[in-house]
């Protein structure tokens, strides 16, 4: 309560303003006070600081920098030394730009240490698999901005759709339900049990009796409880056959109240998409993911080298030896500084001439294994099923059946039939073989969409733990604070730097965390 | 409790069946009783009646048909009958298709009743207003269906976003908050005050001791509280300034809960979304609501006359007589059937022989009177507040603020400064002058983004109860059943008649029943 009264007595000095200085007065003592955050000062200011300090660099001689890793924090990077007129090369062990932001389409190929597949899907623009990061949120105002930057066309993804299902076995008898009909029940009973309390008086000495009224309007309103404050159904949970055109809309009947409330993990899964990184607007790029990064790379073309596998990282005096090979050629380089944005799963395996303690903590990361499935199909879940995009929630086998945000009412589309973000179900999965793979995403998917063997296809699937130059997919450690500073000449960067693991837009900010060190150690 | 019994005892034959059939077995089961809706069926299979009928005609002569007005319901009417081989005209006085569905972009003129607007838009394809129904939901099924058919491509439409804002001059403050910020609390203190209840054990009665903990556990991590179950501050609300990327998220300040418990609209409103024709999955097609009545127009190109002003529905024995008016000339046809798909706003002041009782029906229907102004601007609302895409809500006067869906990014966006859905607001509003609207939209919606005054120009505004040939919005009253029958040779449509009035999918519904009864008179 102490920080309410904080924000309440914020909220009456702002009041004062406005009735002597107007809108605009109360606008900016609102900025100042961080009540409202204008989009790049969310990172930290962090961009902001390296555009003022680079763009302050005019004829000061510039150190050579490698940038090692040509995921999107060493593509930022080297965007962002290319405009500030830094002699830099990054160097990436992959023949394509893009770490993890792989975007599966028809001819790519997808290696993992025992494994290679080739996808074969067709060739139409929205038949493609985000195999890597597949959503941005509109929080993420870094990475958003190198998208207006770079003309990188977005659109809205649906994250939530309370259209697609809910199923767990062990619940409702099995029976896949819309995750309106478990919404709206979670919101209905929650209301009508609260009423109920507030009636009974249990709450009289939290909510005084001249306020109750006031709290049962907001209650009944919420919940959509009858006049007397029960929860019997509710149209936004679905409308019965039949209904709802030209007669009037009838409400499914409710869910039970025990199939959500006790033993089943039904009531937590749709609280998913309130978390801050999670929730509406949520974003990709049109036609896949891998356009960022390859929007960053068009613009680094010449400094850019690609297959090239980084050796060892050295010191030599107080610059960076670096050493590499490409197709079984030797090489080595000499510059003045190294930002290294490889994957501490695949950098710790480097050898290297780093500080005991910075080798310490990038041995220490810790990595989530997660996995993903995705096959073309005629769209079934649109036309038969009433579903354009979102997510599917089923047992924890598979877990998640994602379909597609774009490309709405084409023939074929991309689901993706199982994303385990880690632990011993995505353990499980990566240990089958490929087709394993496809038949134990088709007998867990069948169970939400009976239609699923007679239209998927083309199934291609990535374990991020078993995909060389990742080992991974995103780190589940603290990030190390240690690893935000140089280290000698060494500065990292990475997702997992931030507390946005996993995220795009960890990547972009370790980048200019990583450009910002640079400068301090220039002098400048 | 009856209904949620019936479908408990439901759920539990499901079962039964799955341990006997197997998933299949269980699927259809779920779509026999009406648990799994497949897509057309929602819609009372109104679609699939037609389908099916129309296609047994083969060479049975067809009756002609004039169809009167080339909104949606008209076009989806003449649409059909040219697949099913009708001789047929359609007639709109306006010269467009599509008449409320009507998307402003450069170059469009604007009519009301005592008014000219010319639209001064740049020319680009994302800069356009969708001056009357903008969204379709996921659940409008046939709509889908023809834009699935007509090849109108579609994109998701943000339609709540927690990261918009509230505003109300009566609370906080006067201080726009972010949606998410009022969705957390509302959550966060309902689940702590039930939390508190339970504990206290004035609920034992509804919930065990023994599940008592389970609730406790549904309730915590719906209302994100703390172990000890008070709701204190949440992620979800937005993260404070400077926290986030390279240090841990901090959550910003709990709102108070007096702000929206007591005396303002502020928890009422993002309960919107909630409602079936409003959750997501919401679309658009790209490029402008009028794509759709445009690719139905493409398709009746030869049969539609545009410019034509009924001036009298006459009966001629048991045939049906229609006199127009264009450029001033005046003429008259001869058919076995109308199909009337005028908003009974106009068709009640058209001379008709309708009977007394369709007349009356006619004369009753009470229509709203909503408003929209549409503005060009830069997109601050992406670059500077985060905002992409979904509805900004603030005081009475302007209510809403809608961020456009596409073109995410672009340098230039089309604002929605107000949409008014009717009343005395809205009557205010369409009563001033076409420079007072723009004045007033900009002096409510610089409360919200003080922005405003210096990015916002070129206003257009739409008060439908002044545009010709609409007279109105939609209707607001119960629709007629007498008029969803034929009256002699005159089959009624338009969204009026059915429970979805304003909505696309009414229209369409409607135009699907009259081609029902068309065949009922023909005896087929």
């Amino acid at each position: 309560m102490q920080e309410e009264n904080t924000k309440q007595s914020r909220r009456e000095f702002l009041q004062k303003i406005g009735e002597i200085g107007g809108t605009a007065a109360v606008y900016q003592a609102m900025v100042s006070m961080g009540l409202l955050v204008s989009g790049e000062a969310q990172a930290g200011s962090t961009r902001q600081q390296w555009n003022e300090r680079s763009q302050l660099l005019g004829n000061v001689e510039k150190p050579t920098v490698a940038i090692l890793g040509g995921g999107i924090a060493g593509l930022c990077v080297a965007y962002e030394l290319k405009k500030a007129g830094f002699p830099f090369y990054l160097i990436e062990a992959r023949d394509r730009p893009g770490g993890r932001s792989h975007t599966i389409r028809s001819g790519s190929v997808v290696d993992e240490i025992d494994s290679q597949q080739n996808c074969n899907f067709d060739n139409e623009e929205e038949l493609y698999f985000n195999a890597g990061p597949a959503r941005i949120s509109q929080t993420h105002c870094n990475l958003l901005s190198y998208c207006r930057e770079l003309g990188v066309p977005l659109q809205a993804l649906v994250n939530d759709n309370p259209g697609a299902f809910i199923h767990n076995s062990s619940a409702f008898g099995g029976v896949p339900v819309r995750a309106r009909e478990v919404k709206t029940a979670i919101r209905g009973y929650i209301a009508e049990l609260l009423s109920k309390a507030l009636n009974a008086g249990a709450l009289d000495s939290d909510i005084s009796f001249s306020e109750q009224n006031a709290v049962l309007d907001v209650l009944r309103d919420y919940g959509d409880l009858s006049l007397s404050n029960f929860f019997i159904s509710s149209t936004r949970g679905g409308l019965q056959e039949d209904s709802g055109g030209l007669t009037p809309g009838l409400a499914n009947p409710a869910l039970n109240l025990d199939d959500f409330f006790f033993d089943t993990s039904v009531p937590f899964t749709p609280n998913f998409s309130e978390s801050i990184n999670q929730s509406a607007t949520m974003m990709q790029p049109v036609g896949g993911m891998d356009k960022i990064a390859q929007a960053f790379a068009d613009e680094v073309v010449e400094e850019a080298y690609y297959g090239i596998e980084i050796t060892a990282i050295r010191r030599s005096g107080s610059r960076v030896l670096i050493e590499g090979r490409a197709d079984g050629m030797e090489g080595a380089a000499e510059v003045d500084y190294a930002i290294v944005a490889i994957p501490p799963s695949v950098l710790r395996n480097i050898p290297n001439d780093f500080s005991p303690a910075a080798a310490n903590a990038i041995a220490q990361v810790q990595y989530a294994n997660p996995t993903k499935i995705a096959f073309q199909s005629p769209r079934f879940w649109e036309s038969e099923d009433d579903i354009y995009g979102g997510i599917s929630w089923t047992d924890p086998e598979i877990l998640q059946i994602w379909y597609p945000s774009g490309g709405f009412g084409q023939e074929k589309g991309i689901i993706v039939g199982s994303y385990l973000f880690g632990g011993t179900d995505a353990t499980n999965f990566q240990n089958l073989s490929i087709s394993d793979r496809i038949e134990f995403a088709l007998a867990g998917g069948e169970k939400v969409h009976p239609q699923y063997r007679q239209n998927l296809s083309a199934g291609v699937s990535v374990a991020w733990a078993k995909v060389p130059y990742s080992l991974g997919g995103w780190s589940v450690s603290t990030p190390s604070s240690l690893l935000q500073l140089p280290d000698g000449p060494f500065l990292f960067a990475g997702d997992h730097l931030t507390y946005l693991q996993g995220w795009q837009e960890g990547a972009v900010i370790s980048s200019l965390n990583a450009l910002n060190n640079l400068l301090d150690l220039m002098g400048v």
